[in-house]
Parts: structure tokens; sequence; C-alpha cells
């Protein structure tokens, strides 16, 4: 789409032209990422052509290539939805399922790498942690209330308990546990780390 | 180094020129493996380059890529060490901090996204991923073990319980849980996964 198809567009009631050229910029941008783009080879330039935007507009919106990655990245990692909270148990399985569910998605193909690949890149990196932090807190939450229930043991670690939690999910996730069946997996797991393994 | 340099470099006993050519080779592979370069960028002849080498002397014993990054892969991937059989708790912690050990290396630097980016690359994806499950394999025996000692309960899924252990460890290996103390986390991951954190 180039600069002129979009301004013959007939404009949607209450979307003005500038929010959609955002729109088509922070999908241009997901979409390299998706295809395996590195953050260091993602170029303005190219994502201003994909969206069918002038660069201009893409540098009037975003200065440079980090606040623009940074946007785009906060529409994959919006907070989590604070489950209803009947018991301990169906709450991290409820949480652990809205993150599993999203496996497909562009969001899944673009997570895997991406902390790495932010290592030579100090403040983005600091920012885009910020972000997976604030959905760990609805998490946090839960594990924090099961304490005070009862449910859980007192001496836990809440930090240790969230990684058990996410990182087997996320393994199975970036096909490092081939063996591992990906159907209910967030309620295996959830009673897995809840029971232990030993008798 | 050139090829004139590794000419004229007097032969250490017992190690033939073409060895040291090999692990030169290899070296190079894993060193901008390490620094970034994607699977897709590496060349095989910067790869001849930085090892001091002609490219026909890469060639010769790889005839492709995939060939040479599968040999360097396995250098990093050797089979652990099998653990005194103790407990089954000492055994794992043992098996873990092995692994964990290994986080400041180069192979620390270079494993967390080559299984999402070798997704593009069936063969040598399949192949790396069998590299990774024959270092399962001594995890997977001190598991069974602990079933027929009565250690473990019975029910539990072995290939579960090899990522609820090693995906914690992995996300905090590549940044992903900041608030999570690195030091003796082999030993707590190994007491959350047996004993659980529910009452």
């Amino acid at each position: 789409m180039s600069d002129t198809t979009t301004q013959s567009t007939p404009r949607p009631p209450g979307r003005p032209r500038s929010a959609r050229a955002d729109e088509s910029i922070i999908d241009a941008v997901l979409d390299f990422l998706a295809e395996g783009t590195t953050v260091e080879a993602l170029s303005m330039e190219a994502v201003a052509s994909r969206a069918g935007v002038g660069k201009a507009t893409v540098y009037r919106r975003w200065p440079h290539k980090e606040a623009l990655l940074l946007d785009a990245l906060s529409t994959l990692k919006q907070p989590l939805q604070v489950p209803p909270g009947l018991s301990v148990r169906s709450d991290l399985v409820i949480l652990m399922e809205q993150s599993w569910d999203a496996r497909d998605s562009r969001a899944g193909r673009i997570m895997p790498c991406l902390i790495p690949e932010l290592q030579r890149n100090g403040p983005l990196r600091t920012q885009f942690i910020a972000l997976i932090d604030a959905r760990r807190d609805v998490v946090r939450d839960v594990l924090r209330r099961g304490i005070v229930t009862g449910e859980l043991r007192s001496d836990i670690d809440v930090e240790l308990a969230l990684i058990l939690l996410s990182g087997p999910m996320f393994l199975t996730l970036i096909g490092n546990a081939p063996n591992v069946e990906p159907d209910g997996l967030a309620e295996r797991v959830v009673d897995a780390v809840l029971r232990g393994i030993a008798t």
C-alpha cells in the first residue's frame, strides 16, 4: 500500500489516518521480526516501505528504531487478565493458558530469541524486561495470595516459582522439548509445580 | 593466522597439522555464533579467513555449512557425566550444575537462540535436537531410577520432569529472570521441583 492509496481510502469513523498509518507501521515491524529479521538488521526504511508509508511518516512518530521497536513489542506484551480468584491452582492454570494460547501467533515466533538478541542493546533490553515483568505481576499476586490462604508453602521463593511455571512452557514453545505433549501443558505444569515430583 | 603461519608453526607431538586446522575452523564457527552471527549469515569464507586457513581446507573436510555447523555444535553438547548415584536429589543437583556452570562460556551465548533460528532448517534442527536429547538421557536415567527406588512418585511424566528442571535454568540463562539469584540456582530448582510449592 503506497501513501497515495492510504490517502484515497475512505476514513473509517473514529480512526484518523495517522492512527491507521501507525498500525500499519507497527504491523510491519512485527511481520519482519516474526519472519526472523534480527533487531539489528531491521531498518526504518524497510518498515516504511512494507507499511506503505513514507519514511518521514515513520520518523515523525518514532525518532529512532528503538522507540519503534519498544512500541511494537508492547502490543504483544499486554498485561495478563486478572483471573477470577477461585483457587490458586485454577488461577494459575488460567494464567498459564493465556500465554500458552498465544504460541501459534506472531508473538510466539518473535519472543523466543528476543532477549538474547537485545543483549547488545542495554536500554531497550531493560525496557523490554519491564514489559514482561508487568505481566508477571498478575502471577505474583496469585502466588502471594496462595501463601496467605495456606494453599502454598510459606517458605517458597515467589520469583523462583514464577520461572518454575514459565520455564517448561518456554522450552516447549521454542521447540526444545519434542517429547512433551503440548496439549493441556499449562495444567500439567501447574500440577507438577504445585505437587512436586518426590514422594 | 594465515595458512603460511599455520604451516611454519612447529607441530606439537601427536597432533597433526590437519587436526589443528580443524580445531581452528570449529573455533572460528563458535566465535562467530557467540558474537551473534546468525546461522543464516554465517559464511564458509568468513570462517576460513578467521581460522587462518584457505577455503579449500574447509571444504575438503566439510562439504557444506550444515555439516560444519553440526560438528561445531557437537563440541558444545558433549554427553553429561554420569553422576555417582548416591541419591536422586544429589545426582540431579550435580547434573544441573554441570550445565549451569557452562553459562558464562561460549556455549551459554550460542545456545539460547539456536533452536528457533534453526526452525527454517529442518535436517540440521533435527540433528541438533538429537544432540541435546543424548545429554538428557543421563538425566532420564536418574529420574527413572528414582521411580524404582521410590524417591520419586511412580506417576510422574519423565519428559515433563526434564523440562521442569531445565526450563527455569534456561530462562535465567537467557536473562529472562532478572529477579532470581543465579548463585546456587541448580540446587534450589532441584529442591523446588522435588518438593513442589503447594502445602
